[in-house]
């Protein structure tokens, strides 16, 4: 059984999720032992993680950790577990910093609790409570994060290292977060800084941290680790900027069903990614001007989502970027032919590739 | 040296202060290898947590170490330096979540953020810019926080068991914080659900588990655990309450020299404390019409705090929360008479007592 499972994504996915499910039902007993009035934070926790997501870190976390030599266990698909309930704090409190109402078709964390308090004409202000809310259920799953990697019962000779790597990678992922916010303040833009700000914010925390992470679970012997770890570095750093560029395009060109946000929401939002930072280097200057005028509106329609589409489109960004992540994501793929990750693991990691970079995902 | 400081409050003070120093300067240095766009978060950070603060809760967790038979040592005065990056989180979001804009007599982190916004006369909404900084530099805080407990080189005998306390904690004063915005929302309050809440968010978070943090720190004797953490409890619930009632006072009566806070600052902002429920519960209706127009109202001005501050003695409140206080204190110190803790610290223990509850606090 463990066997069969630890070479099938889908299974592992199952596991994952099964484990999240448990850790929450707890922690909802846990909460609502302080107080009635936190069913609702509770619920809306579980929903948010419950109804849908892909658990690609928990995924590279547990495939880096069988690829570092490690033996499934139901210790292993907890502690890997807790790193969705990491990627939940950076969703929420994303979405509220991005005034992004909308996830996975459903309303995000704060316009959720808007919702609950103007249905329940509750005093103050709905937007404030619904901030408010997403703050501290943002921080709720942080901590939450670390409560399941701790309860894990992984072993103890390897938790300091585990942890390190797991401290390593929020800094990084708050570092990134900080830079792009900053970004988004400034009047010029350079693909080189877009690339830097998604490398910490994205890529190297959905794929090469949580390859490190998975390691770090499988063994002590130094040099191991090392040699395993910059392996998945040779894989994980392209793989993960290949990632960022998929998302980017989603985020301008993207199906509202599939990406689970409405059309064209990085425009709204004025997100500056490599695409758009890309895009601009060649545009004409009439045609900066255009993009300017439009990018960044909230109230932008979709007329005018079709018209910065388009000027994306003739710039030739979107199609360079395709090549890029073919390039990318082959690089990576090639990165996994060496006798130093376990073979059943390298099959499952370029799955995992062509997975994360998908046109659809 | 480490016998005359471990009996030594202020000395302990001292080595803690140096540590987050020599921790925060790590830590910028390592942002800025990132981008030195982050040198600004760093630097408010750093400036956050050394320009002030009491250190009650390192200073709690110490003392609770020292109580349960711990001995000084560089790596402990580390792990308990920890709580006050955790403390930092708390209030940045906290100042944030409440539009309170002053904190020890400067601008809150939001506000920080904001007016470097205007300065730069940066692109976008100064206002959105200083609450996304202060989303995600009180996220850094937090994640400083585990990252500083686990580097800092306890043993690692202990170290499950002090994350364990250390987790409970933190969803404690999530879960405190989160009664208490939704308190907030609520048109009827009563002194009980004041209660719940300020034992959640502040009591037990600021006394009694940092003390368990402590405990956990020095032993992994169950027994002897047990026994003293039950003490510590004895101690520190009742002490959470005095502590968090002459918050309540200071809130409304104090002076903006000594809490750093405008005067009056929790009327204008609304806090449903529970000083605010115990008057509430003995004031006349005329009196009840009169304070709810004015509560919570954004521009109150100073005879509008005046009116409230007399509705609020009028109803003998505040004395009866001054003999609370008293009664809560000295029930406090009276639980430190057990040879279960160690001597040293008790006599500390019953100074802190006195310090985190006088008037001029």
């Amino acid at each position: 059984m463990a066997n069969e499972n630890s070479a099938n994504p889908a299974a592992i996915r199952h596991l994952i999720e099964g484990e999240l499910a448990i850790f929450l039902s707890a922690q909802k007993k846990y909460l609502e032992s302080i107080g009635s009035e936190l069913t609702p934070a509770a619920d809306a926790l579980s929903s948010f993680l419950l109804d849908g997501g892909k658990r690609l870190r928990p995924l590279f976390a547990y495939f880096g950790f069988i690829g570092a030599g490690g033996t499934h266990s139901q210790e292993v698909i907890r502690a890997c577990a807790s790193l969705e309930l990491l990627q939940a704090c950076a969703l929420i409190h994303d979405d509220l910093m991005d005034g992004s109402d909308t996830r996975r078709g459903k309303p995000a964390i704060h316009k959720h609790f808007e919702k609950l308090h103007n249905q329940e004409s509750a005093v103050g202000s709905s937007v404030g409570f619904g901030q408010s809310a997403a703050i501290l259920l943002g921080d709720l799953a942080l901590v939450y994060s670390d409560l399941a990697l701790h309860q894990s019962g992984i072993k103890s000779d390897v938790l300091p290292q585990v942890l390190a790597v797991h401290d390593e990678m929020r800094i990084e992922l708050m570092a990134g977060q900080f830079l792009d916010v900053y970004e988004q303040t400034r009047s010029s833009h350079t693909v080189e800084r877009a690339l830097t700000i998604a490398r910490y914010k994205s890529g190297k925390y959905t794929i090469e941290r949580p390859l490190h992470f998975g390691a770090s679970l499988a063994t002590t012997d130094k040099n191991l680790l090392v040699d395993v770890t910059s392996h998945y570095s040779s894989y994980g750093l392209p793989l993960g900027e290949a990632f960022q560029l998929r998302d980017d395009l989603l985020g301008v060109f993207g199906d509202p069903e599939l990406t689970g946000k409405p059309a064209g929401d990085d425009l709204r939002e004025g997100k500056r990614t490599v695409l758009v930072a890309m895009a601009q280097e060649s545009m004409s200057s009439a045609d900066i001007k255009e993009f300017e005028s439009h990018f960044g509106k909230a109230d932008l329609d979709s007329a005018g989502i079709e018209k910065l589409r388009s000027i994306i489109t003739d710039s030739g960004a979107p199609m360079h970027v395709e090549n890029l992540i073919t390039e990318l994501t082959n690089t990576a793929i090639q990165a996994l032919d060496t006798p130093s990750i376990v073979e059943a693991s390298r099959q499952v990691l370029s799955e995992l590739a062509i997975i994360a970079t998908k046109r659809n995902l």
